[in-house]
Formats: C-alpha cells, structure tokens, sequence
C-alpha cells in the first residue's frame, strides 16, 4: 500500500538538505565465485572512510526477481510504487530522447518496417538501420507530415528501427491498440480505442490509422524502410508531485534525457549541467552553483551502468574510482543527510541490468552504528539498514534530515 | 499489490530447468537457549557444501508472525499471494483427501456430531470417533445416499469426526452460510445463501439442508454418530496457473495429497510417485524419469513436519540427514537453479508449525558473494538474500534461470 497519503499529512519543509547520489547500475556482481565484484575491486578511499561513518544496507529497487528499467527503477527511488506508477512506452521514449512532451500529448514508439508489395509486414525491423539512415528517414518523414486529422505530429529519432511520434494539439487518448502486429507476413493492424465510446482514444487512433497511410506515401520509394509500426501509445503520465507528497522543492542534476525527464515527471527543477557526455565535474559545479536554491538534489551518473552494459569490468570498476575522487566535493557541500545507491544492479558479467539488490549508504544524523566498512554488495549486506524496497528510501531521507513528524498521536 | 500482472509481461519459456524443494516445516529451535536446532544438530556434508556455493536468506512465508498451513505457506512458495488467494476450508479438505474434486464441484467440511432426541446439538464432534468408526460411518452413508435434490453427493472420511462431502452434477454456488451452530443445545442452522437471488447458492443451500435430513434417516439407528454439520462450503478456486504467470511447464513430485491437490490448483502436473509413504527414492526416481519433460519441478519431503509436529527433535534430525543423503542424486541432475526451502518453520519444541521465518538456499547462476557456511536457520540469517516474503521466491528463481525480461525501459 502506497504511503503517499501518509507522507503529504506528515511532511515538512526545513531548510536541512538531502543529496540523493543515483550511481546508475551500481551493484555488481564477481567474475567468478568468490571474486571481488567492481565496487570491491575498486580503490575508493573516500567511499570507505564515508561508509564507516554510515549505514548501509541493500535495496531492491522493484522486488526480488524483478530488474528493472530506468523508468521503474528510478520512481522507486523517488519513492513511487513502479507498479503502481508505470509510465507507458511511447511517454517513457518521449521522455527519454528529451522531446518535448506536454500533458494532453501522446507519445507513440515507432518501429520502422519493411513491407512487401502486398502491404504485408515483411521485417518489423526493417533490417535494423544505422542511426544515421534513422536520422535520414525521419527527416524526410518531418517535411512530409507535420499534421494528420486535425493533430500536430513531431518525429524523432529514438535508434536504428525505433523512432518516436508525439502527436499534440487536439483532444486525444492513450486507451488505442498497437498496428504493430509483431509478427511477420501480415498486414499492419488498425489501431482501434479500446473503449469505441471514448471519444479522445478514438481519435487517436483515428489519426495513428491515417498517419500509417501517410507515412507509406512519404516513404513509397524507399527500397527498406517503407513503413511504421506503431505500440505503446500513452500520455505524459500525471503523477503527484515530491512538492506535494514531501513539501520539498527538489532539484535534479543529470545529463541524459531519459534521467531529466523522469526528474521532471516528478516535479523536479532540472538544472543545466555544462560538459560532454555524463559531465561529472559540470554536475558538481551545478549542484554547487544552486546549492541553495534547493533542499533535495537527485544527482545521476550515467557510466557506471554504461560500463556494465558493455561488459567491461575494469571500466565499471574505473568509473567508481572516478566517483570517489569527487566525493569530497560533494561532502563539502555538507548535505545534512547523502544517500548512495543505484537504480538496479548492472553486472559486468551480465552485460545488462539485473535483479540483484543494490548496495544503499546513508550518512547523516541520528544514525545507529553499522559494521559495513566498505560500500560494497558484501559490506552492505551486512548494514544495519538491512533490506529494503527503493522506495523506502524516501522515507528514511526525510526522516533523518528531520522532514517527517510522527504518524499519528 | 501482486506482480503476477508483471510477471506474465515480463516471463519467458526458456530451456533452463528449475528445481524447487520444499523440505515441509523445516525451520526448527532450539531446545534450550544458546543450543542448535534440528538443521544444525543434523550431520549433512552435502548440504554444507552445496550452502558454501549458494546464496542464503530467511523467508516469512505468509508475514511474520504467522504460522502458515500448508494451504498457504505453499501457494506462497509457488509466488500466489495467500492473503488474495485463499482456499475455502471444504475445497482445502477434498484437495487434501485427494478427492476426484473439478471446477464447478463444492466441497463441503462435514462433522459427524452427536443430536438429542429434540434434535439439538449434544457433541459437535460425536465423542471424536476412530478414523476406523469414520470409515465404517461414511460406508454407511455412501450406501444410503448418491443424489439429492439433484446433485450427486460424494462423501469422504478425512480423520476422527471430519469427513468431506463433495457435491457435483449440478450448477452449484458456494455462497452459502454453515449449518455447524458452533456450540451445543441448539439445532443445527439451516444451510442459506449469503444472497437469495444467487440461484447457484440457493441451490447448494438447498441440498446441504435436503442432505442434512437425509444423513440423519441414514444413521437413524447410530448411538453416537447421528447427525452431520457443515462448513466451509467452497468451490474448487480457478487461480491463474504456473503456465499462464510464469511460462513455466511445471511439475510436482510429493506423496501427500494434500501438496499434490495444491499443486494441481496452480497448474501443475502431478507425476506418479512410487513408493510407501514419503517415498524419498521413488522421487528421486520420478524426477530423474521425467526431467527431459518439464522446466520446474516442485519436489516436496513430508517428514521433516511430522516429525517436528510429534515433537520428536532427533526424528527430525534424522530426516534432514536422509534428505542430505539424497542431495547428490539431485545434483546430478544438474538443474539450473536449485532452491530449497520450507513451507513454514514446524519446531518440535512446539510441535506445530510456527511463524518463524524459514531458511532459503539458492543455487545457480550469477550469485554474489554469501558468507553462510550451513543450511542452518544461524547461517541463513547472515546469508545475502536477506530477509524474503515466501512470494519473493518464485521471481529470484526466475531471474536466475534468465527466464524473467528486464521491466519497463
């Protein structure tokens, strides 16, 4: 049962400060039996002498079992029940690529297809182009279309087959079917409302029917990629705000689309960050530059998921030894209460985000004491926090920054 | 709230085999404070060395605090969460007795009671007859009557003064108040629908009130066992199964009916156990007859709860021995993912089944690093799984069998 309704009557604003540091991926996993996992194997002086003055304890950021998608994992972590606040596939693409994607838009993840000369779905993927081919077909696909039965629609490159279309400007629902029939040798489906009395939904779906039409004209010379498999259309989801639930005024610092927008999502003020790529020092002088503008900072780095995606350990172990060299900027800011975790465990060996709880430190006031020496997956077993859902995180922050009265009397 | 909606999204039949033993109650206690219990007075190399390679936890079947039946503490095993899952107490009986008991049928508890010349309520359990005195009873009963008011009704002897009556043949509804008054001095109740215009209801109530006059003709000439009360009046439940959740083509290996009924509720294919009793060498031999055939095998040991519920610890100490023993035999046939665990802790010190969590082992792929030395409830507390809920099991050994997609992008 959410606590939601609980937290928004307990609440309180303070001007004591909270850093939520999402070292995205982080929990690993050993080569082989016995081995050190990367953040065993990595020389982090600062993290052991911070984790001995912490608690510690593991995470599963959806439940045990479940690896979770950036969407899921970090909602948790925001304190939002992932089952319960699920964002649609179209939205979380939108969101993803950075698009601008407004409540009342919809966000439709494309497939670009091969068709045969029948109509009929010939490659789903239409061979898997490059991105660059990507970028090509959509260009073509903007000067084409900008609006199909009475909506605005914008195309974006998401990668190779995928693309998104956000339709905009009329009066639309999410409740439509796929046309994507994921299987070959059949003609496109006609989206259809799930509800023919839902007027919104069946409009959009009257749109995504004409748009397929459309985009065939647009594409009819094109020896590949000839056609668009739409799924997942859904709205920019509406959920309750941390303003609302926490009485903070939250800030996020990350540099990927996909982590800003589900910042956003939430209610939080996205700040700039200056630099290539994941930027760590520019998030650092950004965190330092509105430090006291805001109570709550969620500060994202990217490649240490990155680097488990690619199966390469000793660069996952690398970009934790990088996080350690910046800590003591970041203790500097002297946050009241620092939580380190991730979103999900990124195994180097699995090459993919995995199931595995995730290694949580908390540092601040009123702790208890903890023998975790290190901020690793062995140590954080061993934490005083013991295990936890991502979303009891929340929670604990405010509490031990003093953000939460009592429940009841 | 139930992950089974994600669960079907995100489940994958793959090759990789699952094996899942449910030693029954095999959580124990101490005898005196600071002593070992059953796991840990039990001598088990193979156990010992099998837990040195694996990943170990506690489980709270139901919650803590509650001591499961064998109802429950299963379907939570096989991941249905037993609060929303329920099996009404007449369907659990004819499940238990291994009564032939299909959808549509209504199984009803019965207690044989002992009635006063005005037709009160004198022993509600008839002077706790003999299981010998029951069957003879039930014999007489099964001569006198086949079919009332339309429905065929099937009785069983369960033990002493319980006995199952099973109704079929006729559209039946469970929605119906007990007959039993729960105390002596007064009539039995007459059997009512919950709601009038629940015509399936009405009919059952109207048969248990035709079959409550018709059993005490038939036993008319009885000295004590001359009336019948009832309860539980429940369907066989329709749950999801194992095939549609998980994608799994499961089957069970057990010699109880009871586990066997259960398992048979959640889609499972019950194989034929040869053997007298726990048969532990005819299962064994089961599995290895039909291990080329199924991806999940539930295999269930009986003895270790009978033994704790007779309170004799050194019986118990030898079951978990036998079962070491075994241990290698279903090693060998090298599942992919091995756990093993209980369906609640049945200390003898209390000679009931108990809220005490129960030790889990997992072995298999992927596992982190785990300091447990033993399959001990000690060692298991200071495993890396942490603390689970029994429905967190079914996942986890999904997702290292990498038959679980990741969930939401």
């Amino acid at each position: 049962m959410s606590l939601f309704p609980i937290l928004e009557e307990i609440s309180q604003p303070t001007p004591s400060k909270i850093l939520f540091v999402v070292l995205d991926g982080i929990g690993g996993l050993p080569r082989q039996p016995g081995g050190p996992t990367e953040l065993a194997a990595a020389q982090t002086p600062n993290l052991d002498a911070l984790a001995k003055q912490s608690m510690l304890g593991l995470q599963y950021p959806v439940a045990p079992g479940i690896a979770p998608g950036s969407g899921p994992g970090h909602l948790s972590l925001f304190g939002y029940d992932p089952i319960r606040y699920q964002v649609g596939r179209g939205a979380l693409s939108a969101i993803g690529i950075g698009a601008e994607f407004r409540e009342g838009d919809v966000g439709v993840r494309g497939n670009f297809a091969t068709l045969d000369a029948a109509g009929r779905v010939a490659d789903r993927r239409a061979g898997r182009p490059s991105n660059e081919e990507n970028v090509r077909v959509v260009g073509k696909l903007k000067a084409a279309i900008q609006e199909v039965e009475g909506a605005r629609v914008s195309f974006y490159t998401e990668s190779e087959h995928r693309f998104v279309v956000i339709l905009s400007g009329a009066e639309l629902g999410e409740k439509v079917s796929d046309t994507d029939p994921q299987k070959t040798g059949v003609e496109p489906l006609r989206a259809h409302p799930h509800d023919p009395a839902d007027a919104a939904s069946a409009r959009t779906a009257a749109v995504l029917n004409a748009l397929s039409a459309r985009i065939r004209e647009a594409l009819a010379g094109e020896p590949t990629i000839n056609g668009a498999l739409f799924r997942g259309i859904s709205e920019r989801p509406k959920f309750p705000s941390m303003q609302q639930v926490y009485k903070l005024n939250p800030a996020c610092v990350a540099s990927y689309p996909m982590y800003k927008g589900v910042a956003s999502l939430v209610g939080m003020r996205v700040l700039e960050v200056v630099g290539e790529e994941d930027a760590p020092e520019g998030k650092v002088k950004a965190l330092q530059a509105h430090w006291a503008e805001h109570d709550f900072f969620y500060l994202h780095f990217k490649k240490t998921d990155s680097t488990g995606e690619d199966g390469d350990f000793d660069a996952k172990v690398h970009k934790v030894e990088l996080f350690d060299r910046l800590l003591p900027e970041l203790l500097a800011l002297k946050p009241d209460v620092l939580v380190i975790t991730g979103d999900h465990s990124t195994p180097s060996v699995l090459k993919a985000h995995s199931w595995h709880p995730v290694p949580v430190l908390l540092h601040g006031p009123y702790l208890r004491n903890d023998p975790a020496q290190r901020f690793t997956e062995d140590e954080a077993a061993r934490g005083t926090l013991g295990t936890l859902r991502g979303t009891d995180l929340m929670p604990l922050m405010l509490a031990h920054a003093g953000k939460l009265q009592k429940f009841g009397a």
